[in-house]
């Protein structure tokens, strides 16, 4: 492993992470072709997860891939799927090297790309910049893994933990600044996802918004009894743009068929107790192709996750105002009685964005 | 303005602080004496207040003071006190030139310090640093101006705002390196303050602890009944380490009696509905002397203090971990109906303690 390797690979990662939120449910891959140390072909996986980000690097290569070094964020697959195996194009093309940082977690090419490379004497070197690409990797390794998404939680509060005002005045508690990047984030996940009482009472379009973007997350509304209104921005455009609903068994058939008859997507999930098994939704989400899921709260949704230890990236915005008791909490009840049972985070990065704090933290 | 003088200057600041919380009712102020690029003197409020920093720096310098230049973190006094005045010593000791950042807002002083110098034909020189100064002397200024110390609030919380679970377990939500600079900011002010159900629920001892202090800050329990227990740190120490008890006119006469017999200082205050009015507590830690109080909760005096209004600079830990909606709030209820009426804050600095995030935020 060289310092060339790591540059490259940092490419590529940075390529890669162009198609997170787009090409769900494969992994968002970059890749670099390089040839006497010129970059003489780079692709990262295409809109919807084809092409992939080697046939796209490989075709911009042309003849100069031949004894080139292929930087790859991720084991280039080797199965034949809906395209033919990477590994046969990289092999196809006569290049001399391969660089990865990790094997591919999908058991069905699993360390199979890397043999299949080797065996055509092209030389491996994996390891470069693993935890990068692990990270960047996470929602796809988890959904093969464990048969979920990846679910970022985002929390936008006043200093004391207040996502609204007792009477539910929630516009606006960040700055303009901080709400350009959670636009920013909604783009890097495949959905967006918020709880009904949220959905209710802002009437979000829980769009991409200002960022020059194609295509847009599926926006999924968490509703047990899907008693959401149907005069609103979500149910106005549930035709142009993916609404997902995951509701309960108990959720009224007329309701599901006005929403269907929208054009929204539904769920119905297994229920625990009082609310749906968090469990569960995930579970469904996974299976239906995603990810990566944003969560925007609120805060009973918020609670359901972090108590089922669902969250794995959590980014709070922090703003300067007291709000005090009587407002909304951003996080609801849980059940937490021992500050040991409490779910704890990792602080990853802390930074400013104009007069709010934005804190970013990771699952211990 | 020079160059030298921002840099003399800033010397002069930092020695200052070492004063701060040390030498109330006086202003916390830093000397520095420069003969020809070289630094003869320099000197800081003693504890106590006395002897002032100008003293402290000449008598350090001697025969050097002549034609030097003396740098003041605030207009040197012009009255006579229990010490004769700082400008006639500067005068006496034949300084050519005084740089101070800006004039001092007690009324028997403003100006006439300057004024002293300059019918000496002493050069006065001001402006130079100035917001920082009036940063640092930002208590005396209240105490002179509005007969209030300073208010810094600190709140140790989860990322959701909670300073401790359901069952009032607190320890520890924030780590030790966030603790440590608790103490830090201890040690900075004259003062200490919590409500009475925190004195009730941790049992503090309120002391700087751990860091070579000499000098500890007064603890203050507002506590309306002054139902507070008499077999405790505060109880136990109030003969060695000043306790004062801010307390309603209703409280009972024997507790009252009993906490003068340990040694504390009781003072009573006005109410305002079913609690003390912290106006009227300010103004009465004003009047005996206080020029910094550091309010470390909880979340019904913080309440009280950001409702009124009160609360100058906010220091938040957040931790990573989430407590949920039955977790204590940070800040209790305040009757913030509007977000516009919610007291704002400007973010002056952010930072992380280990796996903790500090933010410094200040009155809007």
């Amino acid at each position: 492993m060289s310092a060339d390797d790591i540059r490259f690979m940092a490419l590529a990662l940075s390529l890669g992470r162009r198609g997170m939120g787009n090409c769900w449910p494969n992994p968002a891959v970059g890749c670099v072709i390089v040839r006497d140390g010129r970059i003489v072909g780079r692709g990262w996986t295409q809109p919807g997860g084809r092409p992939h980000a080697e046939t796209v690097a490989l075709a911009q290569a042309g003849e100069a891939a031949r004894g080139a070094t292929a930087y790859v964020s991720l084991e280039p697959c080797a199965h034949h799927g809906q395209t033919p195996p990477c590994a046969e194009a990289l092999i196809a093309a006569g290049v001399a090297r391969v660089v990865a940082p990790l094997a591919d977690s999908d058991p069905r090419v699993s360390g199979l790309g890397f043999e299949m490379l080797r065996r055509h004497d092209i030389a491996v070197t994996t390891g470069v910049l693993a935890d990068d690409a692990a990270r960047d990797h996470a929602g796809f390794f988890l959904r093969t893994e464990q048969g979920r998404p990846l679910v970022t939680l985002k929390l936008a509060e006043s200093l004391d933990g207040r996502i609204a005002t007792a009477t539910g005045q929630s516009k606006w508690i960040t700055g303009p600044q901080a709400r350009r990047l959670v636009h920013g984030m909604r783009a890097r996940h495949d959905a967006v996802m918020v709880g009904g009482g949220t959905a209710r009472a802002d009437d979000p379009s829980l769009t991409v918004r200002d960022l020059g973007i194609d295509r847009q997350p599926v926006r999924i509304v968490v509703s047990r009894f899907l008693d959401l209104p149907l005069l609103s921005q979500l149910a106005r455009t549930a035709r142009e743009l993916p609404v997902w609903l995951c509701h309960g068994l108990g959720a009224d058939p007329e309701r599901r068929h006005a929403w269907e008859g929208l054009g929204a997507r539904l769920i119905p999930c297994a229920e625990q107790g009082s609310q749906l098994d968090p469990g569960d939704i995930l579970r469904q989400l996974g299976e239906a192709g995603l990810t990566r899921v944003f969560c925007e709260g609120g805060g009973s949704l918020a609670a359901s996750l972090l108590a089922a230890d669902l969250v794995d990236e959590l980014v709070v915005f922090s703003a300067g105002l007291a709000i005090g008791g009587e407002g909304i909490p951003a996080i609801g009840a849980m059940g937490v009685e021992r500050l040991e049972s409490a779910p704890r985070f990792r602080l990853v990065e802390v930074a400013r964005a104009d007069n709010d704090v934005v804190q970013y933290w990771t699952r211990v």
